[in-house]
């Protein structure tokens, strides 16, 4: 580890990194599903947004050939550089690491011509090479010689689902780079399996994978990447992102129904039904607000005994959000089957994010039966629809032990 | 016709009443629908009654035999009374004709104890029973000699449905009694088919059916007997029912999903549903009252020229409600399978009424192609339910030539 950098002021002293250095380590970070509030955020309602364990997880290690290798095998992508070659593209004065606010446009103009990006546009692998360039030369920039290393990356998540996939990677990027330049801690302490950062690192954590956020998508929230950090529920109201203190972890079946979708076309869909229609609308924002606060309440209440009263609160608020979201036109035909396939079994959904198509969550009971799970699941499958059951409210980024790594996980990150 | 009574004060001329001043007549009244504010009328909101063109028709004939008789085929019916047995009990002071607002309850005690009726409850043929003779007796009250005459009624509603068969029945026994008495003209003019009563009539016709109504459901709101009467579309808010001026006939399906339902019941756990979320709740009631209001504003438009824009708006109106409908707990999977069927038609749905099954509405444009129609209700029909292609927004009560009465029901009303 690279000593007590964090200690010195403006991490200005360290002049030299080799692959001596660079320990190896594995860090993950969950997804993100919107449990309330999705397109009412945009219109200055509250959403709760939370953490989807379904993970990203990131394997760092030294390198001892003088290459950065960068393994993505879930988009196919692997490359690698020669050190030497990177270290061209450094941007002049290094950036002030404790403040990593706006992007260095003329290192991401560099970094795009470097990797050969022309037009404005660019697919997922490039995106994710743009980041995690970026933030490997800024983490590093003060260093006269970059540190050789592989960061190989597996995620449970599917990308493009608007589940938060590019934000878990940003997050774990930022995390293991920052760690591995000793910016911040490595907090994990053998024989403990995973391990988490302090609020404070995790401020520079989310800091740094917000940048990488921009670098991807443009103009973010900010709140995919703060759920990848934080974890468990957000409040997000106006632009605030608020962590709420305590929250239970909830079971649920994720399902995509992999109906394709734009999120741009939706949310101006939804603008114009309001202008549409405001005085039938606005009362359906302001409900589908109180729907959010509503559930917040549920979920602060639940931290101390959960109860099947608690359950059915919430399974209401799920229905009810969900005939908001098809009020305000974002339901699809799609999401009605899988209301429907659910609801037969007692199991209550709704939408998560854009809609019209995409993702529906259906909430799980601590007692729901197993056989119902899995009936459930296999009308899922006949519909031509992907599913998980996985937990929503799960921890943000952490740092893992070998051994607590799932073997399939461990098998792919140990490919590279 | 029972001369000009009429322009007489008080009506109190009339001293005789024989059969052979009884002219046969046949009338008709309309069913009822709610369009928009179901529920939330109860709390406040504006909502839309429109009539529905199932009609109910009555043949009034004089009776040779000094009887009385009652012929109700819908309900298996078939009452007669000797004239002198009802005279007996003719309430002490005839009621002003003009003045109808209360009910006579010692007159309402002494038919019960006439027919029979001991309890508090009774059945619907029980309840048509003694809204028929109430009214009957009234109307002639002044008469020392009570009319023989014959009084069959054939409804295309079915009865219990929440279509306002009850009101329809009153208006239709209120609308001939009242006119072979002469307290309102015969409007007919052959070889005109049909023909409506004046406005000042209308209102009579009304505040009669309107006692039929409270016989027949204690407590009744009086919007029934007012669609029954005026027909077309009428507003109601706060106990206030006002008439739309104009308004365009539009063709629907009616669906029965014959799910029994309690009204009661459904309305209560309305109200409990507002108790227990009312920061959600109440902005819901508040968009279905701006449903309403828009698709009255709608309606006045199309009776220029409808559009298709007006009809998308109608058709997103319904949708809407639909939703909103079910946020407020009224829905029922009998009702989203109507909905899913038509959709997938390209036809919208909503339920009509106090749902939780029940009946539906499903909005037919007038270039609906007629196959999409006979697959939806052959579609329908697998499902079990009855269905009717009818319209709404019709004339509210009328007198019908014999030629102008469809022969199926002419066939029914000639068999008695």
């Amino acid at each position: 580890m690279i000593g007590s950098s964090q200690t010195c002021a403006g991490y200005g002293v360290l002049a030299f990194v080799s692959t001596m250095h660079i320990k190896e380590r594995i860090v993950s970070a969950p997804g993100k599903a919107i449990l309330h509030g999705e397109h009412a955020v945009v219109h200055g309602k509250v959403a709760l947004a939370v953490s989807l364990n379904l993970r990203t997880y990131l394997r760092l290690k030294p390198s001892p050939n003088g290459k950065v290798c960068l393994n993505l095998p879930n988009i196919n992508t692997f490359l690698s550089w020669d050190v030497t070659s990177l270290q061209s593209l450094l941007p002049d004065h290094a950036a002030d690491l404790k403040n990593a606010k706006e992007l260095d446009m003329d290192l991401v103009a560099r970094l795009r011509g470097f990797i050969g990006v022309t037009d404005g546009m660019a697919d997922t692998s490039t995106m994710a090479v743009l980041a995690f360039l970026y933030i490997y030369l800024n983490v590093f920039a003060e260093s006269r010689v970059l540190p050789s290393l592989t960061v190989s990356v597996w995620s449970e998540l599917p990308t493009g689902a608007g589940l938060g996939s590019s934000a878990a990677f940003s997050v774990c990027l930022a995390s293991a780079l920052l760690s591995a330049r000793g910016a911040i801690t490595s907090p994990l302490v053998e024989p403990e399996p995973t391990a988490r950062w302090s609020e404070e690192e995790m401020e520079l954590i989310n800091a740094w994978a917000f940048l990488g956020e921009k670098i991807i998508h443009g103009n973010p929230s900010g709140v995919d990447n703060a759920v990848g950090t934080w974890g468990g529920i957000l409040r997000y109201h106006a632009g605030k992102i608020t962590p709420l203190s305590r929250v239970p972890v909830l079971r649920i079946l994720l399902t995509n129904t992999k109906v394709p979708r734009s999120t741009k076309v939706l949310v101006a869909g939804v603008k114009d039904k309001i202008n549409k229609f405001p005085s039938i609308m606005n009362p359906v924002l302001e409900s589908i607000d109180a729907v959010s606060c509503t559930c917040e309440r549920t979920l602060m209440e639940m931290t101390g005994e959960p109860t099947p009263e608690h359950y059915s609160v919430l399974e209401e608020l799920i229905d009810i959000n969900q005939h908001h979201l098809n009020v305000i036109g974002v339901g699809h035909s799609s999401l009605d089957t899988l209301c429907r396939v659910t609801l037969e079994r007692g199991l209550h959904s709704k939408l998560t994010g854009a809609g019209g198509g995409g993702c529906g969550i259906t909430l799980l009971r601590p007692d729901t039966d197993c056989s119902v799970i899995q009936n459930t699941i296999q009308e899922l499958k006949d519909c031509g629809y992907d599913y998980w059951e996985t937990s929503i409210g799960a921890p943000g980024v952490q740092q893992h032990s070998l051994s607590s790594v799932k073997d399939d996980i461990l098998k792919v990150l140990n490919s590279y």
